[in-house]
C-alpha cells in the first residue's frame, strides 16, 4: 500500500509499504482523510523517535474485523464512516490505568503515528475494536478528521471546572489554539485569543473571541494585568508559558497544551505564591467531540486550508509549515 | 523595643527600634513565642526584597486592640493568648480576591515579616484583628508557633482531595515536610518521605511514615516506579522536583510548596503527556490547625531542637542553618 513514512530522519512517500499485520481485536480501516497535526512536524524534528507511518488525525471505513469475539460485538462496524482514538491500551486485569478508566495513560498502550503504531497517512490502518467510533451522517469526512484534536479540548472541560463567568486566555492561534477558544465559547464565558497572524485570528474573531497580535501582546499583559481565570497555553513558545503567567490570576489555572521538546527555564516562585494550578492536558474523549460536530456546537470548516492527494503528501507537510495554514486534510 | 531586623544585607538585633504604629482595626500583640521559617532564611538571602522586623511564625498576648468598631468587635481578644494570619488584607470592596474569599491573595496585602509589615522577632507586633485567632488552652506557646506552617499543610486539603487509599510522597525532612506528612497521615493514607538526615527521618518514621535517605533516592525511585498519586515538594532543590516528576503517576498531582528565588529548568513535555496537575500551594487556614493542636491529630513538640531567649536571636538563626535542625522557637 501507500504510505507517507518517516525513517532514517527523512519524511518519503512509500509505494510498496507492508498492509498492517491483522491482529485479533483490532479493525482494519481504508483511511480516506487524514489531518497534518503540529505532533507530526514535532517528530519529524525527532520528538518521540518515532519511525513509520505518520498522521493519527483521521476518518475512514472499516473494512473488516479480526477475531471472533471482536467480529461478534463490533461486526456491525464493518463498511461504517469511523474515526478513532489514537492510544491503544493493554486493559489487562493488572493493568492500574486501563482499570480505572484511564486507558489514554495506559503504560503498554501504543499511539496511532507516534508510539509502535503505524498511522494515519496510508491506504489502511489497524485500531482497536474498541477505539472506533461511527461518524454521525450529517458529519462531513474532512470535519470527522477534527475530531481528535477537538477531543484533545474537550479533554480541558473534564479536567478543570469552567464557569460562565470565567475569562479564558488561548495563546496560539493553530488549530488547537482555534478549536480550545470554540470549546471553551460553548460555556459561554469571555474568551481572548492571542496569535502571530491576523488571517488567522479573524477566524477566531468570527466566533466571538476577542484577539490581539502576539506584536502587541506587551500591551495586552499591561491592558488586561493578572486577572485571567484560564490560561491555554497551545502557542508551544517558551515566550507562551511566560506569558501565561502573566495573565493568569492568584488560584487560576494554565492548561499546558503544547508538548515541545526541550526544556524550559521556569521561574517556580510565582506558581508556589499566586498557588497557581498548572494542568498537563493531552488526549480527550471521543464522544462530545462527534456529538458537538453533529450538533454544529462547533464549526470546524474555516479551519480547512486544502487538501491534498496522498500522493502529494510531501507538499502537504512543506504547505503546513507555511505561516497562516491552521490546517490541512490529505486526502488519500 | 527589641527587634531582630534585616537590613541592608545584615542581620542585626537592634534593642531601639520602633514601637509598630498604632492603626485602626489593628491589635497590638506582645510576641511570647516566635518560629525560624525556611522564608526567613531565605530573605537573609535577598528573597522578596524584604527589609525589616523579620519573622511570621508566633504565639503572643493581644495588650490592646485599636479603633471603636475594632474594639466593639473584638475587644474580647484582650489579655487572650493568639496567633495571627499572617497576610493582612485590604477587604475593599472592588477588591477581587478580599470580596470572593481569597484574602491571602490580596494584592494590596501587606505579610507579616514578608512584605511591607515588620514581623514577629520582636517584643511587639500589629496585626488587623480579623487575623487573630485565641489559642486553646491545651496547646502550649511552643506548640501554637507551629499553627502558620501546620495551617499551611492544611491548604494541600484545601486544594487537592487527598484519598486514603492515595499514595503520597513527601520529599524533604524539614517542618514542611514533616508537618505535610503528619497532615497527610490523617487521612490514612500510604505517607512516603525521603530526606537528606536520618535524625530528622526518624520523627516521621514514629508517625508511620515510610522514609528513605536522599543517598538511596535513585533505589528509592526505581522500586517505587512512577505510581505516587501525589508528591509533595518541600526540599526546595531542583533535584526535589525532578524526582517529583519521577514518582508522580499519569493524572497525579505534584504539590510546589518551596519558594526558591532560582528559576528551574524544566522538562514540560511530560507533564502535558503525563496530565499531571502541578499545584502551587502557600498559606492556609488557621482553624483546622489549631483544631488539630487541640485534639492531638498532630504532634509538633519532636519537631522543637531548642529555644532561644530573643536576645539570642543571631545565634538561633546561625543554629538554624545547621544540619539536623528541623524547627527552633525563639522565645521573647
Amino acid at each position: 500500500m501507500r504510505a507517507l513514512v518517516y525513517r532514517n530522519a527523512r519524511l518519503v512517500l512509500d509505494r510498496t509499504y507492508p498492509m498492517p499485520a491483522l491482529v485479533d481485536g483490532e479493525a482494519l480501516i481504508r483511511v480516506t482523510h487524514a489531518g497534518i497535526c503540529n505532533t507530526d512536524l514535532e517528530i519529524v524534528r525527532g520528538y518521540m523517535g518515532f519511525q513509520g507511518v505518520l498522521g493519527h488525525e483521521f476518518v475512514g471505513v472499516v473494512e473488516e474485523i479480526y477475531g471472533d469475539v471482536a467480529q461478534e460485538r463490533y461486526g456491525h462496524l464493518v463498511g461504517k464512516r469511523v474515526v478513532g482514538e489514537i492510544n491503544a491500551a493493554c486493559y489487562r486485569p493488572d493493568c492500574w490505568y486501563c482499570q480505572r478508566g484511564a486507558p489514554t495513560h495506559c503504560p503498554h498502550r501504543t499511539t496511532l503515528g507516534i508510539v509502535n503504531r503505524d498511522g494515519a497517512f496510508a491506504d489502511h490502518l489497524m485500531l482497536p475494536v474498541e477505539n472506533v467510533h461511527p461518524v454521525p451522517d450529517n458529519v462531513s469526512d474532512e470535519e470527522a478528521v477534527f475530531v481528535e484534536p477537538l477531543a484533545a479540548n474537550f479533554e480541558i472541560l473534564e479536567q478543570v471546572h469552567v464557569k460562565p463567568t470565567d475569562s479564558v486566555v488561548v495563546l496560539g492561534d493553530g488549530k488547537m489554539g482555534q478549536l480550545a477558544a470554540q470549546v471553551m465559547g460553548l460555556v459561554s464565558c469571555e474568551v481572548m485569543m492571542v496569535g502571530k497572524y491576523s488571517e488567522k485570528l479573524i477566524l477566531a474573531e468570527k466566533r466571538g473571541v476577542h484577539t490581539y497580535l502576539l506584536d502587541d501582546a506587551e500591551r495586552f499583559v499591561l491592558e488586561i494585568g493578572r486577572r485571567v481565570d484560564l490560561v491555554i497555553e497551545c502557542s508551544g513558545s517558551a515566550q507562551g508559558l511566560e506569558m501565561a503567567l502573566r495573565l493568569v490570576r492568584a488560584r487560576g489555572t494554565l492548561i499546558l497544551k503544547s508538548t515541545v521538546s526541550e526544556k524550559s527555564l521556569l521561574y517556580l516562585a510565582p506558581i508556589v505564591i499566586d498557588e497557581i494550578r498548572v494542568q498537563g492536558s493531552r488526549c480527550g474523549p471521543f464522544a462530545p467531540a462527534l456529538k458537538a460536530l453533529s450538533q454544529k456546537l462547533v464549526d470546524v470548516r474555516p479551519l480547512i486550508s486544502s487538501c491534498y492527494k496522498l500522493d502529494e503528501g510531501l507538499t502537504a507537510y512543506k504547505h503546513t509549515l507555511q505561516k497562516g495554514v491552521v490546517k490541512l486534510p490529505v486526502q488519500v
